[in-house]
Parts: structure tokens; sequence; C-alpha cells
């Protein structure tokens, strides 16, 4: 069951790093809403290998094909399968790892679990797992924005080991995201942060960061109560995405230098619509959107891969060196913002979904 | 499907603040595990109000019966329910609430969502719906002990606005936390803090902070790839739970600040066992338990009761003033130990009957 | 997971025949539905012991209480909790039984996989668990019907043993059925099954036989491609049901004596509304509604519990003779139907706002 | 949801009859599992159209692909996605299908669903749809061989039309099954049923007919009490089958017939082992499997394609005439067979697989 997420909106994502390819079937999307390889396409290109510099330079087109559930660019209501076949994979780059552990990799784990692995690349927890998620988020998008059209999910890129881009959320604007390698909202602190980022990959290092998120012309009234708190599907679906390693919405871990009374939100009409003056809540309160931004951050750790020769253990339990080889990011999060927003989209899509089972009217 | 958490075992809660009680249906508990009331209610004892000076008065002793699945002391396979009846509701307290709405609660997004909400006490919102997290919790950790005894999960209260509790994860000790009435982990520090609790509440103010969970003795190998990651389903878990904002494991938003060489976790042999050492993977690495403790903190806003008046508005979408009446905490951290208990206990119990199913052997 | 049954309308039924009661949550009710104790106790008036000479006399009146969901007689989105406490249970009438297993129950299959049971009256294995079925089926009829309030669901018992009520199922009248004990479709019949149930009573025998269900004005386009047709969901549904042997819909078994130049149903206009002109799908093309009325039929078999002595073998696995005791059913048609109609509701509710998710517009 | 299956071994099927292919994702699959693409072929051979003169003549090898999931001939516990793609797909055949709907087939109720469909070939609603089915199924026996290599599942084609194959289901031989073109359990029935499905072509009719399938060496214990009982989630396998209208296990339809004290299979030792004398049960008690063969019967209805003209409607309302075209089979139950056991395979996996679940031990 590990491979698939949502309710009404279910995506299945399969695939391995150096298997014949990755992809997703999604079950549940509603019929008739507008579709193109184009859209999706577009959507994997911005997490694509090879962009700029700072990436890794494994050379994949990661190239898209819908092999059912859509005709005449409309989805038919019956599940959306899409593939992306493998072309630059390199075994022989990760021979070694055969049998001995990357440190802070999942190779360890997937071994104690199943007994197997596939070890080549990372096998199924390689980051090319991703792309399903990120063909599916294109999916999703286009079902919130038939019903939303102004709903809008923004991620960039806030912080690279020390260096944090100061625009306030309500001011970073998508085009100059897009703009710049780092995908960091304003362009000199984008300069600042690639130099960092070459900086560490000539050391053999990584840097990791923080990535934030926000929702806007969110509808009133998504999520659900208790365990499907917004709130909390969201959660889930970041903190599922390989290297993040922490979620707070809203004030987050600065809640607790608040008092009540400084946190607190106050209602205020504007014209018919109900806001509030602060926003300390994050766009949602007792669970559900309230309406103002959903204003999220996820840590992500520095890379795990290595240039360097590290202590680990081989899958016979002797203690052994490892140094990295093969073709890695050494800041993977540029190429993690269109993530962010694919999980944003999903959570959305299935939750506007879900809200029409809501009320009898 | 609000209500409704875990996908092998499987609880469905139900119940509002000012109805008839608040329960919990376990569906996929495993048979002949040691249960009893006792049990049960020695969890909820820990969440019950009125358990010292710094928490809400309402006066509800909590008392819990099994209603079905258990014969003779031992779980039969087949659904557990659980039931509490509310005994100290007064709902008059509300009156003013049910047509204005509280500032940072959920009654303003209810209304919106549902176009009716059961006002009184927060109904559905209320922090009595967590009663049946807690004694599902019960359960869940009377499945995982009779398979792991040496598990334990520990949570507690690491930070009260600003003041932070210094003992380190692996020096907490079960016995400190319940011996003072903060549930924090040196009894120093809980001096501090309930002082700081009441000094809010005489302001009419109210406090935040940090829970921190560690899991000790975990085996490896739980936690499922892609989506359902341990450190996913954890965060869905806590994020569930009212008034959390904020989620991170390991490192957490402290990632950033280290390099890849840094922060990577090497390997050793302690004799047959892999271990890792240092641990800023947090226990997880690839989604999966590595057997190191599992470490999360959790961030809490201040409650958003206040016993002073606020800028608000009402259902009729007038502006208004409010100010709080009835019984509330002025710090939910106290109380929220035991929630984050169960609920790790839960994803645990989950996690762990899923891995019957991994391998075939 | 045993428990739990639906996909958005989700209910999850508990309690066992000799314990403190049984009951249901249903998690996944609409919002802004008109319910009231009486209208979910009507039902259970239907389903209840002891309601005609003809079946158990255990006397239990399976009051019904409403403990959370429902404010000012409307549901509120959130779940709702129905409970009924056992009465009139008389353990000892069981207590052979507790170690030798009854021919044709489920006792030695639940020992098998679950290494202990609750064993007195059945335990989670007796027909009061469908007590919990009945009440949300109250419910679910309230959902539908508040969306379409034409459609009725109508089942009546259409043989018993070898008698058959020749009634034709579109003649079929509720108040009909409602007015003898049998629940068949003619009164004259009704006499007939009667008097062949009270014989084989009087011979400490027991007798099976059909439960037939309409569903009338049932919407175009309910049911989903593939795993969840229409069909399959109810079969899932019927199944379920204690003592069902077989489910059929349309032409069912019968499909076979025709070619398809016969069974096909032809397509008409009438007035703006696409009609077939037979009805040998049963109301539902290719898993989806088409309008037409649903017809289904179920076979039960005889009940398994007599007053003779049987050969059998005890959970020591040494052979025994076993006499029947306690209160029975000497036919359960009569008291199926209601639950008969509950599975109908309860899918059709699921379907119903499964659809509500199908389309963008 | 609609094309998801499965609880803990879950399966999404996917494609169209004339889209660029149709397959599945397994996700829940064990690791460890020895498969092959040979294994899976084997399968799809025996579904696949032209492999006789009895069955539709488009020419597809359906040769299927292993995307993912297994690695050195082994099942990795991580999805594996199987697919297979369109050849001899004739969407002119199907031109005048896109407007006029087709009697007893999906068209009209697709539209009326979702307001548009993959007219060309039935689309999602072709039997094409059964090859993911088939290729789960085989991977699906893989996995409940490598824990109950005794175990069998065997179906055959009881009745076509009148013709009824006299084998008893504890007589019926998998090679005298696979060794005719009818797949039934005797060579001189299938030279009839061949013969009358040769006439009926001819006339441009179709037949159906009746699908046995027994499982023997079954463990005990399989299938959950109330909602998922074996015979409940194998109707709602079944049941989900293009043309399937009736299910029944055991006794099934003839249980009527019976008294409870003719009808009732009394215990007995045989040596360490409980068997019943009679099995009107069907293998299944209380929901539970009890170790006796499963004996199911499913009925099929006659194709509806027909090569003579019928009376219909079209998408604009207007009645019309259709005659068939393209490529069909005139009975569907020699092909359905693999599709039964398929469907058969997957159940029993997903209940092994939850089994393992229910107790601690």
């Amino acid at each position: 069951m590990s491979s698939t997420f949502g309710s009404i909106f279910k995506i299945s994502t399969w695939g391995e790093s150096h298997g014949v390819g990755v992809g997703v079937v999604i079950d549940g999307c509603p019929a008739r809403v507008r579709l193109s390889e184009e859209d999706i396409q577009a959507q994997l290109n911005r997490r694509r290998p090879g962009q700029s510099d700072i990436v890794t330079p494994r050379n994949e087109e990661d190239r898209v094909e819908i092999l059912s559930g859509v005709v005449d660019g409309q989805s038919t209501g019956t599940p959306i399968a899409l593939s992306v076949r493998n072309k630059d994979h390199r075994s022989s780059a990760y021979d070694e790892m055969q049998h001995t552990y990357r440190p802070s990799h999942a190779d360890y784990c997937y071994d104690a679990k199943y007994g197997i692995r596939a070890w080549a690349g990372g096998g199924r927890a390689s980051a090319r797992e991703t792309i399903g998620r990120v063909a599916a988020g294109a999916v999703a998008k286009a079902v919130v924005q038939a019903l939303y059209p102004e709903l809008e999910v923004l991620a960039w890129v806030q912080q690279v080991h020390g260096i944090v881009c100061p625009v306030e959320p309500q001011n970073v604007q998508a085009a100059t995201v897009e703009g710049n390698i780092v995908r960091t909202a304003d362009a000199e602190t984008a300069e600042r942060m690639a130099a960092a980022i070459r900086e560490a990959r000539t050391r053999g290092d990584s840097l990791g960061g923080i990535v934030a998120c926000t929702v806007r012309n969110c509808p009133v009234g998504l999520g659900d109560p208790v365990f499907d708190k917004l709130e909390a599907t969201l959660a889930h679906a970041m903190m599922s995405i390989p290297a993040c390693k922490g979620f707070e919405v809203g004030s987050g871990f600065s809640a607790p230098e608040y008092t009540g009374m400084q946190h607190n939100d106050p209602y205020y009409m504007e014209g018919e619509r109900v806001r509030t003056r602060t926003n300390n809540s994050g766009g949602i309160q007792g669970g559900i959107s309230n309406g103002e931004d959903i204003n999220m951050r996820l840590a992500f750790k520095p890379t795990a891969t290595l240039m360097v020769e590290q202590d680990t253990v081989t899958d016979a339990h002797q203690e052994a060196k490892l140094k990295g080889k093969g073709r890695h990011d050494p800041c993977v999060l540029p190429r993690a913002v269109p993530v962010v927003e694919a999980m944003a989209w999903i959570v959305l899509a299935d939750h506007i979904l879900k809200q029409r089972t809501t009320q009898i009217d």
C-alpha cells in the first residue's frame, strides 16, 4: 500500500531508477478535464535532471506518455496511466553499492524490510520516483483549476544552508522563481545560493535548506475534521518527499513565541467576505481552510550522496569505506520545488472532490 | 471519512463535547491481546481535565466502557468499541458562541464547510475528541508491546513559551515526566513552566510550546516506501492533533544548518547490530525505521480560548466582540502528552501489522 | 478491517450477541440530512426478534440511541454513532456450545482464525450484528431520499422452501409486504409460507428461501466501471449478510437460457427519457445504472441452529453430539428483509455521493 | 476509485480497447516472490483473442512487459507495473458506434455518467480491461503458491446455453479443461458446446452459460467476519467481471430446496483434521474458509454484440437501428475461465496476507 495516495483522487506510482521506467496511475480523476501531454511535460521539465549546472548532469529528457484515460484532450473519468521511460542509467557507477550501504540512504533499511532491493541507483528510493508525483500533480492542477481558476500553488526555495531569501510569502512571484536556477524568490539571493551550492559540490559536499509553499485563493471549507485535517494531509504528502525532515504551517515552530493574545487571528468583514487580520493560522483553522493564504514550510536535509569517503557497513555486516560515484545533486531544493507543488495540488484536488460529498443541497 | 485513521489497525472516533459522549471503534486489532478497562483508563486519566491547577477545571472522570471485542481480558479480533459518557457539560457557558465565531477556533470553518455545527463547547472540534485517540492508543500500545515488549514511546513537554527543558531525549525518564504536573523532563523546569502558565491564566492569556516524543527499541524495517513513509504517517497523525502547527523528525528544521558531511549518519557494527554513530536521521531512513531512537518534535500554538475581549464576526457576518467563557486550559501541552503518545502507538501498531505482510518467509 | 464497509458513506459496526450491546459508527454522512431516532427505530422494529410467532421469541426491544453526529434533528457531517444495548441474553443456554462446535455455524472457523471467540450466542457471528446494518441503512435511506425523494428500495420474501410468491417485481407493494408476518408479496402465499415455517419449527427443523429486492426510480449513472460496478458492490453487500448463499441481478442464473437476440434489451425513447423495452440487464449495464428497475435476488440457506441432535466435534477435536438450545428463528427470511433493504440503501448512498465527484461541471 | 481492488494486495488496472495499451499496477505484493514474464504471459495466452475458431479473431499477441518491482526474477516488495500494448485495433469498425448506443452494452451508461467516453471498441468497458486482471492474477497466484504450494484454483465452463457438463467439481481435471477449446470438463461435452457456439455465430447470435470455479486445499481461517466475508469478497470480484449476472457458493440458489437438517454439514475428525461430511457450505462458514473445497458458480449472459440489426437510440436521443461490426466472441465463456481464476487468486492473496495480521503469536 506504500505507493498509493489519496482517497478519491487516488494515485499509484511505480518504477525504479535503473529499471524500465517510472510512472503513475491516477484513479478517480473526474471526467472532461482538459489535459494534454504538453501540460504534464511542462511540469516534468521543471523537475528533470540536467536543467542547470547546479543539479545532477544525468541526461534524462523524461518524456511522458499518456497511456489511457484521455480522449480528444479531455479526461474520460477512467484511470489515467502516465509513463516515462528511463534512458541514461549507468548501473556500473553503482556496482560498489550493491553490497555496501550508502550512509543516510535507504539501502540498509530496504534490505532489512524486504530482504531484497533494486540496488542500482537507489531503485525505488531514488528521487526518480518523484516523476510520478509531478506527472500526477499536473493532472491534479488541471482538476483544481477547472473548478477554481484563481487558485494558485506557488513554492520556492526560501533557504539554502545559511542563506535566507527575505521576500515575504505574499510578495513572491512565480515568474521570479522560475527566472533563476535555484528557484528562489529574488535574483540576488539566487546568485548567492547558487555560489554556495557550487562551492559545496567542489568539496564533494552537499547542502540542505527550506522550501516554502503558499496556496492563494483557496476556497473556504476544504479539509476534514479530526484525522484528515487539511494540514495533516498536507504534512503526510510533504513529509513523504525524499529528504524532507520537517513541516510547518502558519506560525509553525515559532508558535510558542507568541501568547494567545498575540497569536489569535481576529476576524473582520471585508465586504461580504470573512477575513482575518493576521494569519498565524496559516489559512487553516480546525483542520479546514478559512480562505486566507495557506503558508507552509518544509525542511530538507543536505543530499546524502557525497563525493568523499565515508564510514559504513556492508550487507554482510562488515565495516567498510564508501565514496559516492555517479551523478548527483549537490542540493536537491531547486528540483524539489515542482515536487512540493505537485503534492499540494494532489492534496487539494482530493479535498475539493471530497467536499462535494459533504453537504446535501 | 474524516474520523477514520489507519490501514490495518483502523480507528474511527466519534462524539462531541456536549453530546451524549465520545468514543472509538477499533477495527483490525489482532486477537488474543491482553486488554483491560484499567489499562485504557490509566491513559485517559493522564488526559482528563481537572488533574491539576494548570489545566481546565471541567470535572469529567472520563470513565471508559469496553462495549465489544474483548472477552476474558483478551481481544477477540473483532471490533473493539470504547465509549466515555459526557458528564459535566454546561452548555449555557457557550450560548454566546452559538452565533459569534471564536477567533482561531473551528467555528467559522465548520459552518462554511457543513452549513451546520454542534456549537456547544466546540462540538466535534473540542479537545474531548482526543479521548477516542487516547483510548485507541492504549489498545495500540497493548498490541505493540505484545510483540515488542521493549518498545517504548515517551513524550514530554520540551518547551512552554520561552522556557526550554534542557534534558536530552535519550536521558528523559518516564517517571520524571509523570512526576510533575507540566509533564516536562525535569522538576526544576516544571516549576518555572507551571508558574508561567499560572501567570498567563491570571491575565486571561494562554501559552503554547513544544512536545517532544521519542520511540526507543523500535524494530528495523517499519514504514513503507514512497507515500506511507514512517515519518509521513507520523506527521499525518501528529498534525491532526488540535493546535499542532509543526512536526519534525531527527534534525528537522535545523537540518539546513548542516552540510552533508556533517549530517550523514555513518554506520558501524555494534556486535551483530548495525548502528549509526550520529542520529540526524531521527531513526528513519528512506521512510523506514533503522533501529535508532525515533525523535520527533511537535509545535503547539497557544490555546485559542482567551478570557479577554477579542474582535470577531457573527454567523450573520456582522463584526462583534467576544470574550471567552467556560473552563479552558491556559496551556494544552501537559494534557497533549498522552495524546501524542497515543498517536505514536497507533501509527506503530499499524506499521507493525503491515510489516507482517511484506515478506514471504 | 472486517467490519468496515463503504468508500465515502463508510460504516463500522461493532458488538456481540451476549456482550454489552451492538452498534455502528457512520463516517461520511453529509451534513444537514434530517434524522431522528424514530426513523432509525422504525427500521430496527422490522428486524427485532419477537415480532411474530414465526421468529425467535428472544425479547429484545432493540432501542437505539444516537450518541453523536446529529443536532436539532439534522446530521452535522461528523460521525454518527448509534448503539443498542443487549437486554435479554441468557448465556446459560449456550454453555454446551463453549466447547462443542455447532454444525454449519461460524464457531469452528472463528476458533481457527482467531484462536479465541466470544462463544455465547454466536458472539460476533450472531445475527444481532445486523442491527448496526439496519440502523446505518436508515441513515443511508435519509441521505438518498434527501437527494432522490422518488427512489424506493423494496425487498420481500419471494420463496420459502418450495413455496414461491408469484407476484412480479414491478407489482409488489410495500404495504402488502409489511402487512403479513412473512414479508412476502401477497397475503395468500404468506399464509402458506407461515404454515410451512411453523411445521418445520415443530420438527426442530428450519427452512431457507429467496429474498427479492427491487430499486425503483434510480438515477442513471450510479456505479463505477471495472471493480466497483453497481452489481459488484451490491453483491458484496448482500453476500455479507449471514446465511446468504447466492446473488443475482436481472436475468441472473437464467441468463444462459437466452440467446443474445433474446437477452439484449433494445433501447427506445419514452419522451425525453432513454428506456429499454425489456430489462434482462436488471437496471445495470456496464456496471452503471440505466434508470430501469434494479432487480436482485438473494438465496438464503435454512437456519443452521436445529432443535435436533447432530454430529459434530469439540474444540479439543473429539467427535460429539449437539442439540440446539436457546431461542432461534426457524426461518430467517422475514427478518432478513429489512437487512437486505438496509444494505441496498448503504450501497446506493455511497454511489450517489461518489457520483458527485465524477464530473467537473 | 473504480479501478482499484484489494486491501493489502491492491491492484489498479488501466487502459482502453483502442488506446495505447492496457495494464495494471500491483501495490502490496510481498518481497521475494519468484516472478517471471513467462508465468504472466502463460495466463495472458489463455485469455488472448484468436486462440481458437470459437472466439474473436482479433489478432493480439498481448505481450506483457514487467516495468517495475521485479529484480533477478523476484519481487522487491515495491509496486509491480505490468503493461500490454494494443496492436490490432481497427477503430473504423466502430465508427457507427460513436453516436449510436449498442444495446445491453455500457455505451449509454458511460455517457450518462461521465458526459464523455472512449467509444472506440468499447473503450474502458471493453473485455480488454480484463488483461490487467489476468496479469495481476498470475502474480497473486505466485504469492499464494509461495505460501501454500498445494492450493489450487480451477475454473471451467460448466454450461453453455442448454448444454451442461456433468462432471462433479471434485472430479474436474485442469489438464482436461485446458485440453479443449471451450474449457469445459470433458471432451465430449466440449464438442457439443463448440458446435452450439459455431451455430449461434452463424446466425449472428451469441450464447451465455455458467463458469464453475473450485479452490482446493485452501487453509482454514481465510476471510473476515461481517463485511469482508470470503464469499462476499469473492462475489464482489466475480460480479465485477463483464457479463456476469449471478454468483453463488456451495448450495447457492438450490439452498431453499433443503431443510436445515438436510443442509447442515456435520463435522467429523479425519485424523487430526476437522472435516465436514457434506459441503453445502461450499467451504466457507461464517465468512471464513473451513478447509473444504470452495465451490462457486457464475452466470454469464450471452455476448451483447450481435451481427444482426437491433433497435436502439443515438446520443442525440433519436431512435435508430444498429448492426454489430468488428470482431467479437459469440460466447465469452472460454476466455472468461482464466479471468475467473485470476480474480479468485487475487482475493485469496489478499485474504492470506490479511490473515497474517489477525493473531499475535
